[in-house]
């Protein structure tokens, strides 16, 4: 007699199989463990250098359970430095709220309002992590392309991304609870411009939505673009919630410190579910965060940071220039998007198993990564399977990375040359 | 014409309405804010002097993401520390789950298994966030009783709290999941024998039930105690998952790493789950923990920790003798049950809002912080409202504090002879 198969006695919840929550990600794909050793990763977005505000750690005290609102000492830094820039007196008890990274509070928000079957509206290419966040709570996404330029060539801007305001509209239904809205933009590098914020907010407005802003590139916007907070638009504020992250304001997101703000109305409800979800953010880094958010101004921490950023995104778009490719030049955030559709690899290279029946960016990341030594992220993963055409003809490079080590990709990236056609 | 109202424009979702989770809870009802200044701190389970290990953090040079699996030191330091108690070769590929607490980790296992409706059974009294965790996850707590000995008087054994058998088979339904076994317990103190966890296992075998085993107490077992692992169980490897976290084991809550322990047909879906709910847990105190769980064996840490424990238990037990009230003298955890069921207080004492109409355990507690100038926290709390009345005979200390502390409030407890009656 066989022994019984007891390895699965149990069947996991339905939810996983939504939101492609259990297929192979992205991430894994492409880490570094599968690619050779010395493949230089400007695939995700995390940075390999040490955070400018790491000595903050250093006098740090605090090891036992803040409250799940967030020390006070890091709320009171959220008031200062983003009060002016919301023009107003925000109340640390009702309006804002730190999570265990902009992840957990997006994840929250979703818990705190979702029914089920409410829709929630999200521009392609999107944050990846929003489709399960959605799913887990019940909801449906809902995609709404932010088209790239037809005739681009060369460099082309982030701005050149545009919504059709036509198809946004005709994407909200009477289950549409909520519209999310990520400025600047991973991975496009879009900054939204103030009419293209009024437009959405229009159509919140009448149709009853909430918004959520995810802003947690807000500190790293360059060329002197102005970003533009929806929540300060009017009547705004009492529906939008603005997310923000300590990850990627000081270089440091395996800290996992972000916040929430907006009015009591969306902050109680989403105190309530990040409450039962982790209970509390870990205390020491939110020392960290609050001294980074205290000392910013005084030590002009992001401006030299925006120009540290300016200068790693110039040594990847002159080598993309060099090259002839055409790319997104990103107003925002540290991604740059290259068109690979003139990249020609031969169709019998050596897959794996896991890049093949994907779209071809999936591919030609691979190739790329073994044959140039520089990984990268195909963007079609940010879309969902009917505009995943849209999102094939790029590959997303980071470039929160050291100067060596873009100078290094840089270098690599000549022998790409040949495979242009 | 009236301005409207736009302080709520769009509903949160109903699944705050159900598990108390936007109820004034507990903890905010008897938070240090509410109290009196000087009132010593009974009431929450959070230390209140320094984790012993804290000189790990000087090292910390971890602040970018850690893989959502957790960081491989740490997976390492949890399968040499844990392996030989589980008598297996732990897989830290999958078998081992780092997860933001253990909180968060119990959280995620619900998001990974629960299908609409599916019914987890707990034992009364029972850890607060279960209830909220279950229902957010759309299913449905049942509750089965830890009977408190009838005769007691004096100091009795946590041991002698006892689940009737038959009223936890009749528990069992068609769409039972889930057991969740919070060993040793909060706030009873009581470590499962091997003949009661056997008769749980017996049921989760016979109605093919998952096993949440929330161990998080497992380092601090007094009086040479035997702490027995339900996953140790013949054929309950497959069906269990072992729940630590670094926060009680290292009196360091505010570090939020915990972690889970089981088979890959459990971690897996699991770690789906929480890479979608927080992505990844912070670096810097996973490296903490490591070090901590490294160091353990060799300085004999969790064996001074037990002693230390033990010695601030006394004082408190000690105190309660005095007063010659009934009390439970935990095996593990750091709880003290106290039947208040003797204390008297006037009837139109001025008691908050927050506290009236709640059982009279609220209303002692009350009376106590005001009176005494120690706080608890109530035990009814930890009861569903058709078995409040269980609790309502007890009052829950925290005996996770220094020397000092709970010396001063042995001092204070003499005031409360007067009031028994
Ligand atoms: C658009 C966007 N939102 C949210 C996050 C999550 O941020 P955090 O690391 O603070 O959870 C990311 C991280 O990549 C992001 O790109
Ligand atoms: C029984 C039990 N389980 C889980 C937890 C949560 O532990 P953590 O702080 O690691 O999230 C607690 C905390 O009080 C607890 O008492």
């Amino acid at each position: 007699m066989a022994t019984a198969d007891r390895s699965n006695l149990i069947p996991f919840s339905s939810r996983l199989k939504e939101g492609r929550a259990l297929a192979e990600d992205v991430w894994s794909i492409y880490n570094v463990a599968n690619l050779p050793a010395d493949c230089i990763n400007l695939g995700q977005g995390y940075m390999n250098f040490p955070p400018p505000v790491v000595e903050a750690l250093g006098v740090v005290s605090a090891n036992h359970y803040s409250h799940p609102k967030g020390r006070i000492r890091l709320r009171e830094a959220i008031k200062n430095f983003y009060g002016p820039q919301f023009n107003r007196d925000l109340d640390v008890e009702k309006e804002i709220l730190v999570t265990s990274g902009a992840n957990e509070g997006e994840y929250a928000v979703l818990t705190a309002f979702l029914e089920q079957d409410d829709e929630v509206i999200m521009f392609e290419p999107f944050f990846d992590q929003y489709l399960p966040s959605i799913t887990f709570n019940a909801g449906k996404p809902i995609y709404v392309p932010l088209h790239p330029p037809t005739s681009a060539s060369g460099k082309f801007s982030s701005d050149e991304w545009k919504i059709d305001p036509e198809e946004l509209e005709n994407a909200i239904t009477p289950r549409t609870k909520m519209i999310i809205v990520n400025t600047p933009h991973n991975p496009v590098g879009k900054v939204f411009t103030k009419a293209e914020l009024e437009m959405i907010a229009g159509l919140a407005e009448k149709h009853n939505l909430l918004v959520m802003a995810d802003e947690v590139y807000d500190c790293l916007v360059f060329d002197g673009k102005e970003h533009v907070r929806i929540a300060n638009l009017p009547g705004m504020w009492d529906r939008t919630v603005t997310v923000g992250s300590a990850g990627k304001s000081f270089a440091a997101t395996g800290w996992r410190v972000g916040w929430l703000i907006g009015p009591a109305s969306i902050i109680k409800p989403t105190l309530a579910a990040t409450t039962r979800i982790v209970f509390a953010t870990n205390s020491p880094l939110q020392e960290a965060a609050a001294a980074g958010l205290e000392q910013a101004k005084e030590r002009k921490f992001f401006q030299t940071q925006v120009a540290e950023y300016a200068e790693r995104r110039q040594i990847l778009t002159d080598c993309f220039d060099a090259l002839g490719l055409p790319y997104t030049n990103p107003e925002g955030s540290y991604f740059i998007l290259l068109d690979i559709s003139k990249v020609k690899f031969p169709d019998d290279y050596p897959f794996p198993q896991s890049v093949l029946g994907r779209g071809r960016d999936f591919r030609a990341c691979w190739f790329i990564a073994l044959e140039i030594g520089v990984s990268s992220i195909p963007v079609s993963e940010f879309y969902c399977i009917e505009h995943a055409n849209i999102g094939e003809v790029y590959a997303r490079f980071a470039f929160c990375k050291d100067l060596d080590t873009l100078r290094n990709a840089a270098e690599r990236f000549k022998k790409l040359k040949q495979y242009i056609v």
